[in-house]
């Protein structure tokens, strides 16, 4: 009788055991789902680190990089109150647990780290927290190592073992797919907008006088942007617009453009045009239409002096609003054929003078805060 | 005794179920990874309805995409001999298991399908198929229905249960958010196409005579390569080529540009400089780097005559080769200031004469077929 006992004891050990497992799998299903629903790398980074603190019913989590250049590992992210402190520290490969792990590719459990010479006491030093155990994995893109995913301090009194290792390699594959699909996309969204900044520069260069006017607004306009509070997919109109403003001029000739003295009224006509041709061009494109009022109406003014439509006050659209107001300083403190560039500080009191008139006060007020603060 | 050792085996029955549990659920998630780790639309869905069968241990297994205008299910892709049969049926709405699920978001199953009113036999009529069973599920993107996946015969004389159903739900999941990242991955190529295009037109359109000239170039490009057999990336880098090989235009004056007379040799060297400006402007953009010989060699010639570089037979690259002709077939077979059109068939007999002096004999010989077949 004792040995049945015994028997079926452990069985239902194993049975435990096994249940356990069953539903660390399910929710390593649900945390890949919820690492790949999303193409933001920011975002992948932090859901990477609370899935490897969950599926490791760790303490804490961390996704480390690795800078090829550097030849060094940085903490992307990490969880807890020190995370501000744990994203300044990098480890040099072969420092550290997780150094060691970029380095040679092998997955590590320390569950002494004290013991281990290996480990890096820095981070626990600068961060006021005591490693217990710590469980590591590379994550690799096609053979190649992009950084480490850890757990640190397993819950209660356990110990990091064989099948909590099985299951982070797991979430660590997860982790390198959902990475390299967000870097396949944001490669091509940068070739979106290199493409579109070179196609302005090149327009631009017709006209000798603006080289780099187009860079120039799309930094302004973003800088504007970070203070108004728009919404992630507004400032991606936002930037197209700013891009793309003056693609318009394209059609303008020569002689009208490249004029060395003031215009005559009729050939100002014509220059105005380009707010709207470029709309127009925009327009074939389904997926720009969101910017097109950024550029179509990026000379109208609050007074309805403007143009094309001559709109006043709120029925500018708030992407125009901005690129006005980047647009104008660029071209006051640039040299033109027919006089000098101004003097910074008087082009911001030339804005202010306008601030309520021609421009938006919000706008004006988050483009001069941008300014003092040095990134304008 | 005789209870203990019923329990012993009911412990053992279900030790074994969840053992079987643990496998699956292992599968899934080696399924997620590959589903995950392309966003190629095509391939995701042949992935996915091979995963599905693997999966469920069926037979065959299938994905049907929503045609949200027609209101109907196709088949994108299923397994089996009679692949070809099967993509060419489609479901409307409500019609057949596969419709039902589609159209009321709940999965089922199916175990008797002979038996179910909803069952459509127009499939297996078409195939020679029989179903015995279907498990078939709704795929979601943010609450929205875009398709379902399905899996038809289990395995051995097994039928579809619960525990399928929670399985492939969680496929269906995956599926969804794989196809969706793609999707997104789509869109942003297009949007990067369909700009660069539309600049390209704008450039063009400075030139009146030109217009839809490198739309024009960019399809016949494509007709070319498909008969070259290129590889996908080169193709990618070849329509890169065909819709900018024009863009250095852009730094051509008007006066040259517009000119309705013939150039003289002077005005000529100028415009010439337009293979050279394009690569220039292409230079910037690292993303672009590979398309830059179809732009900058793209009036290079093999007997040497040709220009910037004056580079010679193979030392032209094949992207250059391809747009040359394309090019020319087009400029040849469009009005220009100072000359008619000429008809399809001389263009072609002027290919054919230039074939091995001025261009490749392969590259002609691609074109040509695809002009016969109606592509061009």
């Amino acid at each position: 009788m004792p040995t049945k006992k015994i028997d079926i004891n452990r069985w239902l050990d194993k049975l435990k055991r096994i249940e356990e497992k069953v539903e660390r799998l399910a929710l390593l299903s649900q945390l890949s789902q919820i690492l790949n629903s999303t193409l933001d790398h920011k975002e992948i980074q932090r859901r990477a680190m609370e899935a490897a603190t969950r599926l490791m019913k760790a303490e804490v989590g961390s996704l480390l990089l690795v800078d090829e250049e550097k030849h060094q590992l940085y903490f992307e992210v990490a969880l807890g109150d020190r995370e501000e402190d744990i994203k300044t520290i990098s480890l040099n490969f072969g420092e550290g647990i997780a150094g060691c792990v970029a380095q040679h590719g092998k997955p590590l459990i320390v569950n002494s780290p004290g013991k281990d010479p290996r480990f890096f006491k820095g981070v626990d030093e600068r961060t006021e927290f005591e490693t217990r155990n710590i469980i590591c994995v590379p994550v690799r893109v096609k053979e190649k190592i992009i950084g480490v995913l850890e757990a640190i301090n397993k819950q209660g009194k356990g110990k990091f073992d064989k099948e909590d290792l099985s299951l982070l390699n797991s979430l660590a594959d997860q982790v390198a797919i959902a990475l390299d699909n967000s870097r396949l996309y944001q490669e091509l969204e940068e070739m979106f907008f290199q493409t579109a900044e070179s196609l302005a520069d090149a327009i631009e260069k017709r006209d000798p006088y603006t080289g780099g006017h187009t860079q120039r607004v799309t930094l302004y306009s973003q800088a504007i942007a970070k203070r108004l509070q728009l919404k992630p997919l507004e400032k991606k109109w936002l930037k197209i617009a700013s891009v793309l403003h003056d693609i318009g001029k394209i059609g303008i000739e020569d002689h009208i453009l490249r004029k060395p003295e003031p215009l005559s009224p009729e050939e100002f006509d014509i220059i105005k045009r380009h707010s709207d041709m470029g709309a127009e061009i925009i327009e074939h494109i389904r997926q720009l239409r969101e910017s097109i009022p950024g550029v179509k109406y990026h000379h109208e003014q609050l007074d309805g002096k403007g143009y094309p439509d001559g709109l006043k006050g709120e029925e500018i659209p708030i992407l125009a609003k901005i690129v006005a107001v980047a647009d104008t300083y660029d071209a006051m403190t640039t040299d033109r054929p027919y006089r000098k560039a101004m003097e910074k500080e008087a082009a911001i009191e030339e804005l202010k003078r306008c601030s309520g008139t021609k421009f938006d006060k919000g706008v004006v007020e988050a483009f001069i805060q941008a300014y003092r603060r040095g990134e304008i």
